[in-house]
């Protein structure tokens, strides 16, 4: 998963009259509006609308669980599929068929959809973006998590912020020498829907080393007495909307107020296909802030959109931290966790092989680090 | 780019009524007829079908270059948008908005499309898949070509079987020991049209130790005197349907007497995430014709399926080669190249980092090698 709670908006393609539901923010509606003749819609509106633009077209629903499905709560754009259409990567979309809904809520943040899909298992979606399927959720959680985690000798404190679905838990609680885990995320719907429905994801809830806390996690920070932490991991939404403030100096000052010297923080960073402006800031703000290492690695996760995603690794003035070396292995203690499986992608190879960048990412990104 | 000549068919969702465009082989089409209720029409009854399932919806074409461009050509799914269906990766399907239909015609293997797509540059699509956009081209094209030339000490004769648009040509031709680089590409139409849509990649024609062989990959390297060449790059496309045989003993076991003592090939070998077990297949194939080295890379290309393309790297009976370790970089060597541009992908780092796999086809595949 990579979102906590961000706006949802109803878009117009201006070209194809498709209408769907996309995520979008305050600050860049206005600029999107130009672009793509943005409107809001009610939502019965939108359902008439669709119908009518798009020749009848509509997203086949079905009730499940006593939950109603409507037809605008997911995009409309194939009937019988879910496609992932947002402002963030324009002019492309991934699409999944659709099997049957499951879930379908609105909570105090954001629009939430879980659905069976064909050939990736259940897949969890908040405001128009697959968060996590179960066909390829390892790559993400076991990268976020053990990126950090393996490049520090014991780690004892961890905090997550974000990841109610509980996956980096999950992963967390695989080190033997954690003593203690908080998470804080704002949206409680998250926490079940994700028990309820990823029971292999959200596994990570029961561990006794796990405490919740349901709410903002840039107010927490704040509050968290200096030095606390070995690490956080910042498992956040893309950087328009509620989750802009995650990227941004005040909070990363906040991080680094909060890890003790030598301490470490991994979060979401993007695509290196798609928003080299965006890492670019982060890197520069990131290089500021941290005075320890300031590393840019990447994954694959073939229903992120590009089919990668980033991760900022930060460290803090103390011991050195070289996180291309990974000095806390974790490969063999697998084994020892059957209630979650083995690694499925994690290793110390991949590891290393995560900090290696293409030229054209590399070029930019070693220009702002050195 | 990713295909030669593959069989073209019609194809028609049970559960959402669209119809589209996929390819498909006589090998597998009995299989696919009982899963999706494949069927053949011919072109206008198809025009005629498509409109009247999905209630009036076709994408919008315009004629260019005097070329009509009719909706046949093209899925679908979203008016507009080109969508990439196949048999080989079901239930998922990336879209790219389309600007202009460029280029659309049918050679004697396979429909060939070029689109502007509205962010990725203009789109090479060959029988319904993408195989290259101006965007990411750079990944699969340098990847293929320096994993196994900067492997090797001074690479003399090189063969390219497939890569008819040119990319892998242009990348070879920046290595300055390389005295012949032969091509044998099976389509003359897909040559044409990458000369006269993609200048910046068809560019590898322009090297004048290039000689261009129009017909069947399979047939030259059986004629190919043994021990000829150094390296053999085989750009092919999915093993389904006519390019099934470059997957096979038969075709390994020509690539290897064709190659001198301690010579290199690395052929196009799909998705870890999406086709582990034609990976096996390939992998023990190779194992066992192959008495060198036998390695598995991948890179990440968004627009391809899942997100990622793999290579096998194998190398004949003589001087050993250590893939994961180049020994002959061309990192500082492209500023000699100005008319191709500097490298946008490869460097020595993600040379290494590209045989580092997850966890999951690290275990298949090494059970496989060892």
């Amino acid at each position: 998963m990579r979102s906590v709670g961000t706006k949802m908006s109803i878009q117009k393609d201006h070209d194809t009259g498709a209408s769907f539901i996309s995520r979008d923010s305050l600050h860049t509606k206005e600029k999107m509006a130009e672009e793509t003749h943005l409107t809001e819609l009610p939502g019965k509106r939108l359902r008439e609308e669709a119908a009518k633009e798009n020749g009848g077209v509509s997203v086949q629903m079905e009730e499940s669980n006593g939950v109603a499905a409507p037809a605008e709560c997911i995009s409309t754009i194939i009937p019988g599929w879910f496609s992932e259409i947002s402002p963030m990567w324009p002019g492309e979309a991934h699409s999944l068929k659709v099997e049957k809904i499951l879930f379908q809520g609105t909570s105090d943040y954001q629009n939430v959809i879980v659905f069976q899909s064909s050939t990736y298992g259940k897949v969890l979606v908040l405001d128009g973006v697959i968060q996590l399927t179960e066909r390829d959720e390892c790559a993400y959680q076991e990268m976020i998590t053990h990126l950090p985690l393996c490049s520090i000798p014991n780690p004892k404190k961890v905090l997550v912020i974000g990841g109610g679905d509980g996956g980096v838990l999950r992963e967390v609680s695989r080190h033997s020498s954690v003593e203690k885990i908080d998470i804080c995320e704002i949206d409680k719907m998250v926490v079940d829907v994700s028990k309820q429905f990823f029971p292999k994801v959200a596994v990570g809830y029961d561990d006794p080393r796990v405490t919740l806390h349901i709410g903002d996690g840039v107010a927490f920070l704040k509050a968290v007495p200096e030095g606390t932490y070995d690490a956080v991991i910042v498992d956040s939404s893309d950087p328009i909307g509620p989750a802009q403030e995650l990227f941004e100096k005040p909070f990363f000052r906040s991080v680094a107020k909060a890890l003790r010297p030598g301490g470490v923080v991994c979060t979401q960073a993007e695509s290196i296909w798609l928003h080299m402006h965006i890492i670019e800031d982060i890197v520069t703000n990131c290089r500021q802030i941290f005075k320890g290492s300031v590393n840019y690695a990447w994954t694959s996760v073939p229903t992120y959109p590009s089919g990668v995603i980033g991760f900022m690794l930060c460290s803090t003035e103390g011991s050195a931290v070289d996180f291309k070396h990974p000095i806390n292995p974790i490969d063999a203690e697998y084994s020892h966790v059957n209630t979650k499986g083995p690694l499925r992608f994690y290793n110390s190879e991949i590891h290393s092989a995560a900090f290696c960048l293409p030229s054209f990412a590399k070029r930019v990104i070693d220009s702002k680090t050195n």
